[in-house]
């Protein structure tokens, strides 16, 4: 009963002239989990790459209670009204599809949805974040292969996912809002050293003053960290995602980094620091999980950590003798 | 003309009981690349294991300029006299001994150089950081084995050393002046964040208000940031090394942390968690180390890099290349 699919050519044919079928289908090859899929899906992404590489890469991160939807609905509908080709693509390793990740509900983001201009595509339902981080790339390269010239990542402002996030995109922005107090508890340590720009959301209304004295705030505080290695200042910025104000504003400061760093230089090096760091990563990890789905090094583990933990061995020579057995079983 | 070592008990005999000549010989024997010494290091720090681990360990990070020496000088004629037994180790990979590096100049901390009470070791001479830092964290197990119940581990601001130094500390002090502008681009970016207690050093003469000010200002962006895991909120406090006020007050918020953290259970993990990560990331280490000896591995980089900055393949697929490789090669 298995559906026959369609050719690689049949694919490329799709992806190039944008056939949103046959587009959608190729990510679902993209993120579907069996080994048929997977083949054809890396066939079709190495068609794609020369074809990618040509958009404007956009992280967008921040609280839950940010507005990070609301937002992406109206920078979408403000680019697409602007002849833009937007994909909105999310990661959020914590959920699956079914229980309404982000993104992931219908309801939101009607009029960006129904866009000719638009794709919008939930989070890969749940697995490790390096596997759904992997599979947001390559959805990526299909995504620029087909034309989409702004691509939007969107994450929770809570996890590893920013880390993932900031190492696929070109600019990465952090939505905030008024009340500098309990509401940035949610943001993880370092997420805004990570910052391109930070923008102070629901900045309307009741709400416009205390908005601008955050903002304020923000700005003293990324007074103090250091000048990042693209050499430009993150900007605080307000904006209502609600009435629209400062919408363009944000669009202006992206373009503005974009230009700032393809005239530096830093834009081409930062691609390929990432593709770089992607592929070094990659290789650690499946060293790592080879070390220790290893069945000696299962076994000596527990023993040897629970000796450290004793403080009968260092670190080191835990570290040394656990190698001593991983290289012996490796050598057999 | 090899001169003879003493024996293991020899050392060890020295070493509890603070025999000066023997305990910076053992230190010696800890930072030396050759293989005999090495393993009569090993032998020793084993057995210095059970007497160790009761000291406080302080990092102390700031720009060049913010009075590391001084404010440590000042801090450690505090301690030692008021019955401490104080190391003071560096971490400074990018440092030769013979160049002076940080606490290499023997001009430097004169007073506290020569108290009975206190051991001052400059860096172990330039290496990999994690050379450096082992060679560190192993001296930092000799030190409380002859009965130091403080160490401080000092290094400068301005690379990945604070994360190293972060990673054997209980508590992590970051020294800053007054002008939060242009001194303040010398931190590194995330070391902020990584500060247990800010002082803002210098708080003396004309300067006095202006270090209060300062402090303030970094108050206010401590406010931005969310809680660490230990649940301890970083205080900014002034400080003069010169004159010594606030010297107390910084000893003071130490030990309030290390109470705080010792009752909330945080002290005793953090530690457990440092020895659990040295040897992941000892592993971790050795693993792409290993990879990136092998001749196959060698020879196949440069040509497969190439092709993924060509876009010819994707990070991913470059690394899948790579590791077939490398498991063939160690198969054979």
């Amino acid at each position: 009963t298995r559906k026959q699919l369609p050719s690689v050519e049949a694919f490329m044919e799709g992806i190039l002239n944008f056939n949103r079928t046959l587009f959608s289908q190729a990510i679902t090859l993209v993120e579907s989990a069996l080994p048929e899929h997977q083949a054809l899906a890396q066939e079709i992404i190495a068609r794609c790459l020369p074809h990618a590489g040509k958009s404007v890469r956009l992280g967008v991160t921040g609280v839950p209670g940010a507005g990070k939807s609301t937002f992406i609905e109206a920078l979408g509908t403000y680019l697409t009204g602007n002849g833009h080709k937007l994909a909105v693509l999310a990661i959020d390793p914590s959920s699956s599809r079914s229980k309404g990740s982000i993104l992931g509900d219908k309801t939101r983001m009607e009029g960006l949805s129904t866009h000719p201009n638009a794709f919008i595509r939930p989070s890969p339902s749940a697995g490790s974040l390096g596997g759904v981080a992997r599979k947001t790339r390559e959805t990526i390269i299909i995504c620029e292969a087909a034309g989409f010239d702004t691509i939007i990542v969107e994450t929770v402002g809570v996890g590893q996912s920013e880390i993932a996030v900031h190492s696929m995109v070109d600019f990465f922005l952090l939505l905030m809002i008024s009340g500098a107090g309990d509401e940035l508890q949610g943001i993880k340590r370092g997420i805004m050293e990570m910052a391109d720009a930070i923008a102070v959301n629901k900045a309307d209304g009741d709400n416009k003053s205390r908005a601008q004295i955050a903002c304020t705030q923000i700005k003293n505080a990324l007074h103090l960290f250091p000048l990042p290695e693209s050499g430009w200042s993150p900007p605080a910025i307000t904006c209502s995602s609600l009435m629209g104000d400062g919408i363009p504003g944000v669009w202006d400061t992206i373009t503005e980094y974009i230009r700032f760093t393809q005239t530096n230089g830093y834009f081409r090096l930062k691609r390929q620091q990432q593709s770089k760091q992607i592929m070094i990563d990659s290789i650690d990890q499946r060293l790592h999980d080879h070390f220790y789905l290893n069945p000696e090094i299962k076994t000596a583990l527990r023993q040897i950590e629970h000796k450290m933990l004793a403080d009968q061995v260092t670190p080191y020579q835990a570290a040394a003798q656990l190698l001593e057995l991983y290289f012996r079983a490796m050598g057999k």
